[in-house]
């Protein structure tokens, strides 16, 4: 089978390897689509240290080729989001029955588990409650799933802020009570007048930016609490801690690590989207065929208007 | 103005009374809608004690008529649902302006703060989470209300239980998952084969009956909720606490009798209602003057075809 | 190696057979202490069905023999709780890596993981606040290692009621701030009394019989808790819902199957009893060699007086 | 009757007065004690602005010298500690009957209400678990109240750390598991040696200081929780957020200002206090008559060997 291998700045080549053996507990799975995640972008642009290779890919979904012998309750056929770490860019991955929950008939190439398994787990961990006033800074593609899933939670104004005129016409689309477009407007005086004055109860901050984290601690009221979703690589962030303390505000941090919190997140992203209730629709802007994966990697670096989302997509056999 | 006394057996009268004063902390509301709530049904058919009088009515809503000295915040001629505990079959009410609540821009006859405050924090105590499979027995208007606010909350199935086929009709135009007629199908079947067999995440009982009481125990999941929202009135319950301790279950009594909860229910209502995330449509079925009270409440007592709920409404001015 | 296999009505007979083999991921551990759990006098008493045997015993602790080759972080010679659900009345039991928790230094023939776990996963769920009034009704083993927890966690009273006066005694030793005599005292009085009329903020019943169980009822505050950690065998209980929901009480069944719970409650109690945090000084009672297994269970049946619980102690070599 | 205010930089003068009057749901206090807070050290240093002058004091317990018209349950001689807001350097405060909690029989000069209902609120909103390893950063007198409230918590480990050996004395006294001088050691080896390499399952920062927010990061298990009690004046701190998002760290900022929940902390505060079960003993190290106020406001700046509270004391009538 063919597998996208790094091997140097912005290199990734196209490799021919076995199918992968899979254990007794493991599933073989075709895949369908697999995210390009921002996370592997800087490895892509840096390239592999010096006489290695990685062997990236984490977003996957696709349809069950061969089971286990010890495989219960899930059959070949089956569509299915799975949880791999490595080695998705690829035609199969084999992996535990356990990891693997069901897409439901809607489109594969939009049932990017990973991601809404993230998602989710942000949005549980914020713990957004009925009648919530809601702000989502940053509408990329985390933003926008984190928007989907606030929308399914009842409450009463979700707030979506962005520089990008593309990226806030699709929160428009998606649904926003209100979108904010940060170089024309002051969004904590916009969440002041839609709240009585009182903030909102909780503020997604997905960019990973200074600007953005600043932000936050003008938009979100007193004992509310501010998730962070974006990933703030780089220098250290500054907080004016003397304010966010008198404010008492309650710092999520959405990234979790622990397998049975992935897992959980995307249970239930999966049975969302195998049931209809959660839509990926419009999210997936940019799709390359395995052999075009650097062009993907591409796209995420230039980000160009309207883009949201690039995956790769294999051929229906 | 005109208020109504109860004073015997199903014998409500309309007496002449002075509209009532308010203090500094008040406003006077001018009644629009004044619901018939079925935990009043029983004092009507008994009558109250000799030689006493009652004025019930709790559940309304209506405009701002005139507002106290140290009112702040609310303006004559806003439209309100407000908290009062008696007195409420009446034109004019008088109510701390801490317990009035912005109503919005939809129909006044459907904005009934109270019950939507009882359903909002049993929804609330029951903390249903992202994914969940819920149960509802009892599609009658509490359970209605139930329904809409739990299909707010992001669940995949919303499985709606009743013995009446109109009362099924709603709870399949609300938007209910599945129905299900327990006259006809076996509910615990019908959602384990729903479930991959393990049951509901969260069960509401809106019926008040042993026989919903004693099904919660076999539609729940093991470490599941159950949330009691019918008024169990009359004899003891039995419970096969065994089974139940078995399963872990956790019963949450959705009936508070704490202003802050009652309060702090009502804003969160409210909210969604005024902001039109929250739709009443559908669910009062039955309107009468002031001067045909016994009629509402003989109403309520019969439950006709298509019965949900039944309200006074005053004319406008 | 000597199990003890239940083969008719209150008869126990000692087997020899082999030490169990332990799979790469499991140890094996010689058995220390193995408690006599109330949950299996009545199979013991009954007797298993005709032509079959049993090999009850999962309240284990012990020393490490021998580790599986896969096995990290446990030596030969550890001291242990273990968490295995049958063949405890043994010399030796094999059991997973992952279900072994360091003992500590204390005794271990009072090390008892199993009831532990359930005792700390019952004050966990019962989530216990700082400065809480707490009543726990049932002075026996179980109550007792609630009680014993429950004071750990900052309550400002403990109020342990039973009829029994050396169970009484007992809980006065172990530092109830009042032990209550139901046979002569009203426990709901006295609880009124010490609450300022409010009630208590948590109750556990801790007894699984329906008088306590009725009790709980009147001596919880509103929107307080009820754990029930008893185990209510037989005919189904009798609870007045139509109170108990006028009241908003929350109820939980501290009963947990799912063995991530069952193996966090563990961790926590065997953390806190290895770092001698938690004491079970003077909660065995009753200890026998193997050879008298059944005089141990008929200690447990019979409940004389001083008797908290009864377990086998196996001789160090 | 005679009330300290600040006219000039360091320069507290006593004014005589008159006792205030009070409304009918308020009670009049004659002070006992009046602690002086290190949020007040600033204000004293930089003296109000030129032609105003200040009256703070919020740390205030005494005993009820008179009661309003319509106070129920607090009788005239009843030991308070209570929730004022300013002029408590003074022999008399009025306050709501509402904002009183029992100080019990112990010695009110210890009996600080409000620092103990910060502390109280901290260690509700860290949510310490039953058998939770714990670090306290930080042994002044909110790092000291905090251990103290902590350790009533069912923690297996209290590690305390500071710099000044005199804290650290006066820690190991009050029974932390493990005092750690962190000019000889590395706190976070110290805490991973202790903790099998996992972090704390909770930091309390309480200090105020960039370095000691710094090492939080490094002394913290993954999904762990970051407690800040200290007061973090002036420029924004610097926080690697890139590690702690990857950590899944909550950081909780435990200061609230919402009535409610103040007085929440407080009635827990002061019910363990008056019950005896949280113990102030030794926390209150220095001592001033009224007309020496300057010297206690010099004392808390220069912070002598030994320095963990000042308080204002006033002579028994």
């Amino acid at each position: 089978m063919e597998i996208a291998v790094l091997r140097g700045r912005e290199a990734f080549e196209i490799e021919e390897v076995d199918v992968p053996s899979f254990a007794p507990d493991e599933v073989l799975v075709r895949v369908v689509v697999s995210g390009v995640c921002a996370s592997e972008l800087e490895p892509w642009v840096e390239g592999p240290p010096d006489g290695e290779v990685r062997y990236p890919g984490h977003e996957v979904s696709g349809v069950v080729a061969e089971v286990g012998a010890d495989v219960d309750g899930i059959a070949v056929g089956d569509r299915v989001g799975v949880w791999v770490t490595e080695r998705g860019f690829a035609e199969y991955v084999a992996v535990k029955a356990a990891y693997c929950f069901p897409a439901g008939g809607g489109p594969l190439d939009e049932a990017l588990a990973e991601p809404i398994a993230c998602a989710a787990n942000a949005v549980e961990a914020a713990d957004v409650r009925l009648g919530d006033d809601v702000v989502v800074i940053g509408a990329g593609f985390m933003g926008n799933l984190v928007h989907n899933l606030v929308a399914l939670r009842g409450v009463r104004q979700l707030i979506v802020a962005d520089a990008r005129p593309d990226a806030l016409e699709r929160a428009a689309k998606l649904g926003a009570t209100r979108v904010v477009d940060v170089t024309r407007e002051s969004l904590p005086d916009v969440v002041r007048s839609l709240t009585e004055g009182r903030g909102a109860d909780v503020t997604f901050e997905c960019t990973g930016t200074q600007a953005a984290l600043s932000t936050t601690g003008d938009t979100t009221r007193m004992s509310g609490k501010i998730a962070i979703v974006g990933y703030h690589q780089g220098r250290a962030r500054e907080i004016p801690l003397a304010h966010w303390n008198w404010m008492a505000f309650t710092i999520v941090n959405a990234h979790f690590r622990e397998v049975a919190t992935i897992l959980r997140g995307m249970s239930i992203g999966m049975r969302l989207l195998a049931a209809g209730e959660l839509s990926m629709a419009g999210l997936v802007t940019h799709r390359f065929p395995l052999d075009e994966i650097n062009d993907a990697f591409a796209t995420l670096r230039d980000k160009p208007d309207g883009f949201a989302k690039a995956v790769i997509v294999f051929p229906e056999p």
